[in-house]
């Protein structure tokens, strides 16, 4: 499908045209005096493969690589036959695979990490929310009454080892899906076996002569990402909130102004919680703190980006500098005395944007190294070795900046960590703590649907723009929004996570918010974190009065500036959990074709959700909204409600927010 | 690197110019008269997409997909600043998990039957080698001393299974590993852990913003192809040989003639033993025999293709009518009354070809449907539910002929089955079985080095070509070939395989080939028993005199008309085991780039062997050769050989054959 083009020629595109974002903007700016240049200027200089955009070529043997025609997509076929919907499911299976084996892998990573804690080999971690883990335990039936907290973790590792091993039977956390929703899953043979089984099967299924049905190769992508969704991240978030702590709301600030010229600022940027959790420990060490201060420096700053920053801004409250397309602008503040990282959406450009500040940019995962980064490995059986190591770094290149520094004064205030056991307590209070008064918002027309807008930001789109816009436009029309990942930090930037956002929201969201006291817009967590979105989903089907299933429930999923393959794994497993989903930037798959119908429309009648594709914020929310309205409709909700659009005194509005 | 490119325009091109197999040609032409296309002509009428053959471009996320330029290779980067290393190594890096994956998948089947066979819920099969059951026990450290075989099986199945599901340590058949090679590999960090991590981590590294180091990946790589050579293959070919037989060698017929017009023909074509042992059982039914002949045909007439095929040729003289290219032409003939397969290299194409003729195409495994086939599902609790049904649509189809029938009367005969156990007792007797003999010879000089000549057929090579004069050549330099696979089957037709073929061979290589009565030429296998090799290489090494590690024996690999990721994966392994493997057809890495020189040079100088890539038979033969003489001059065994040409007298010869 189309993607917005940028000027093939033109590198100096108005930074305006880039982002909304007033720091990476100003960053961009700089950078171009600096000769430095980002994923901004290389989208505006790569022409995407149109054929491969469109998920219209095949590699998957060497009798090609076949490029079959979007234009007339049943004219030709592949050397082996290879039908368009053939090659098109091959490239979104290997997707979600890609995409499902990165949370598996994270996931796998944090239970290991529970496991050493548990049996006492990992003393640097420990338990720290026994409430939550005695939830989890009881939710796939774990004995908790009587036992102690180590008897429940180690029953709970043996079961949740499954998530990920089992060759077959059925993943644990399928006993947290709404029984109607599990039948239809049973109904079509998608109830994920262990994780890594469905990953290995995928890539089977797309080799060469392998499986040449696209709805049967669809099948296995749904239980793939099933897996991944009730699996491997739901498993990550689970187990990450019992070792650090389940998030409740707090007022955190956003934005590279976060960057104090004079301390040592430190940024953490990846995925995994534990990395930035053992550096919150190195940077309070009461001799580091001197060591900076000997340095010139009136202490040391820590502040996230991306996941990692989105994971401890919600547990810890530490500031966040930014998402996935100002990790490069940071760089250029010349302010950062070291960016660590882990896994996932680490730009290898980084690499260049450092070098040329002198800020060391440090990998410490061995599963991602970038040449040209110093590599520190962590280790969680001595995780401060390394984040102290980072931190001397810091401080030494604090003392020896070369660079330039200018940071952009941007500080927005955002309220974030609504976890799913948050909004519980929050709607219902801690003496009737339930959905029950969500649902009845729903059901008494206040509150019209629930929206999930999660995701990516990606230069092939104005960074933040499409968020933003999108999300105020549903809040508007009454819609509750929840937030992950990079989404929920465009929104924090534009202000509109905090409870004076009400404001902006329509009359029936607005009373809701002011009454509570919340944010029309609910910042959950990172992207693995959509695990949260999933349970409250659950949730809200088992309080009653919205249908059986989770496709019956007037909800519907976003990922309006997606770009990576976990999230076109999270959209399938919205999908196959019953959601209706749309994506922008663009869709890899050819309009008109068989395959397509059977994502856009034909999963959504086997009792699945469906995919939706659309690139402005305006048509993603119409389209978004007509289906909670179609949905309410099927509930008898339906109460001709009118949809409102943003107009110019609402943007004003905004704008003084 | 350069594909063979066929003219774009002509789609009228001399058969001869696609094929040495003379039945091929035949029914080519045949199919062009019935208005039939074959992957031949697509072939030449697909331009293969010349980024995508290098491995230069990335859709590893929707930021792209970016093309880089194999003439200027780091002249630009992707948007992610991705250079053309890590595009290249992870692309690599997906075929090597998809070609893992599936021989990991299949071996999991294969051990999903041997574990229901074990505890009896499976009747239908037995253990049919128990002398082979208490060898691979013994080689993994399981006593089999006064055990029962189904002690010894029930320790042998749990043992296994990690093969597949470990999430750390090591794969049971490390064990097999000669010590140095181990060591290179422990050393370097690569020696596998289960099957499934390994792929799955691959698909995690591979995503966007992960590993972004070459050699790191490469690394992966290495794990993940070792996985499937000493893990997912090798359990698959130890587990078909306990429960279906260790081949040893049988006179067999392959080529098209094996059809009979008068009979009722059932080809099976894939890559599962079990599927084609039950069909050999439903085959002999009396009451199918009467039923044949009652619709008016002499009897049934099984016939293996591809892998399946070479699997039963070696344990029942099952006649095999032709590899992986021939398999839309088999159907030409229209004397194929069914064609049943299961999974890998199957052609979407044949649909159509099928459909053509009137032939059934019957998908039988749930990873493998095919759009426009009939889908009779096979299940190993009741195989011959589903064998029988294939038998009786057979029978029915040749009742109901309608399509001309014209069988080409190639038939050519080839002594196969020679597992690696057998070439033990083949060159020491049963009194003093042992690889002995082999490494005397090749100490002696008579064998200069021995060469494994594997994979597929592809149609941007002339079918059976590249292998036929490529074997020669090494036979005719005294090399010993080792095969499995298409390629056999293509050296088989060319007439190689026999005993009497020892005449094409040097002189060293003749003698030891009349002494023993054997061919220059032994076929070992289906694709998935290449592990055959890797034990008859570890076999070498422990008997003493050729080195301490796989990487010192004088042997070569070579896939010159590979078409699969399989390939890959499976080059992959020989590489890290410690073998030079040479592939033809093409090479998806651009020549000059830091990754490809890490393949091809930095891998040997790390312990490994390494990769190499030439199209034309004679130069892959001169680098073959060179490396094995390399190595025996390593050895001290340089006698001064002399490499020999084959020159026109010689092909006359050959013709004559």
């Amino acid at each position: 499908m189309d993607i917005k083009k940028k000027s093939d020629k033109d590198k100096e595109i108005p930074v305006q045209d880039f982002t909304t974002c007033d720091a990476t903007q100003q960053m961009i700016t700089k950078g171009r005096l600096d000769g430095v240049d980002t994923a901004f200027d290389r989208a505006a200089n790569m022409k995407a493969c149109p054929i491969g955009a469109d998920s219209a070529c095949c590699k998957h043997c060497f009798m090609g690589p076949c490029r079959l025609n979007a234009k007339d997509p049943y004219g030709k076929v592949g050397v082996c036959g290879a039908t368009i919907d053939t090659i098109m499911a091959r490239n979104f299976a290997r997707m979600v695979a890609s995409g499902a084996a990165a949370h598996t892998d994270h996931g796998m990573s944090m239970l290991d990490l529970f496991r050493e804690v548990v049996n006492g080999k990992i003393k640097d971690y420990s338990i720290k929310d026994t409430q939550k883990l005695e939830a989890v335990a009881q939710s796939i039936g774990i004995e908790t009454e009587g036992r102690s907290a180590k008897e429940i973790a180690v029953e709970l590792y043996e079961a949740l080892e499954s998530t990920y091993t089992a060759v077959e039977g059925e993943i644990p956390f399928a006993k947290r899906v709404p029984p109607k929703t599990l039948e239809t899953w049973r109904k079509h043979g998608v109830v994920p076996r262990g994780a890594m089984r469905e990953i290995m099967e995928i890539m089977h299924r797309t080799h060469m002569g392998v499986d040449q049905d696209y709805t049967n190769i669809t099948k296995q992508c749904s239980r793939t990402a099933l897996a991944d969704g009730w699996g491997g991240s739901m498993v990550a978030t689970e187990i990450s909130d019992i070792l650090f702590g389940t998030p409740s709301p707090v007022s955190i600030e956003v934005n590279m102004g976060v960057l104090k010229e004079d301390q040592v600022n430190i940024i953490i940027h990846g995925h995994e919680p534990n990395l930035f959790e053992s550096m919150i420990e190195s940077v309070n060490e009461p001799t580091f703190i001197e060591a900076a201060k000997a340095a010139g420096a009136k202490g040391i700053n820590l502040a996230g980006m991306c996941c990692s920053g989105a994971e401890v801004l919600v547990r810890h409250g530490i500031p966040h500098a930014g998402n996935f397309m100002s990790t490069e602008a940071v760089l250029i503040t010349g302010a950062v005395d070291i960016m660590a990282v882990d896994v996932q959406c680490i730009k290898q450009g980084l690499v260049k944007v450092a070098e040329c500040y002198g800020t060391p940019l440090i990998t410490t995962n061995p599963r991602c190294r970038i040449e040209g980064a110093t590599h520190i490995e962590f280790n969680d059986h001595e995780p401060k070795k390394s984040t102290d190591e980072i931190v001397i770094k810091a401080i030494s290149r604090f003392k020896n900046r070369k660079a330039k520094v200018q940071i952009p004064q941007n500080v927005n205030i955002g309220v974030h960590g609504f976890s799913h056991e948050y909004i519980n307590y929050m709607l219902g209070g801690s003496f009737r703590g339930s959905y029950r008064p969500l649902n009845d918002n729903i059901i008494n027309g206040r509150i019209r649907g629930v929206a999930g807008v999660v995701g990516c930001t990606n230069p092939r789109v104005k960074q933040d723009h499409v968020h933003i816009e999108l999300v105020k436009e549903l809040i508007k029309n009454d819609v509750l929004v929840l937030q992950t990942g990079c989404s929920q930090i465009a929104l924090a930037k534009a202000g509109l996570t905090t409870p004076e956002a009400a404001h902006l929201a329509g009359p029936g969201l607005r009373e809701v918010c002011e009454t509570v006291g919340m944010p029309p817009v609910l910042g959950l967590g990172s992207c693995v974190d959509n695990s949260r979105i999933l349970i409250a989903a659950s949730e809200m089907v088992r309080i009653g009065g919205l249908g059986d299933s989770i496709a019956d429930l007037p909800v519907a999923g976003c990922a309006p500036e997606y770009m990576s393959e976990k999230a076109i794994s999270i959209g399938h497993y919205f999908v196959a959990s019953g959601v209706y989903t749309v994506f922008g930037v663009t869709f890899p798959i050819v309009q008109g074709t068989r395959f397509h119908k059977h994502l856009f429309e034909e999963l959504e009648t086997m009792g699945f959700g469906k995919w939706g594709f659309a690139i402005e914020p305006q048509e993603i929310a119409r389209l978004m909204i007509n289906h909670i309205d179609k949905k309410r409709q099927a509930l008898g909700l339906d109460k001709g409600r009118e949809r409102v659009l943003v107009d110019m005194q609402d943007r004003r509005a905004i704008d003084a927010a």
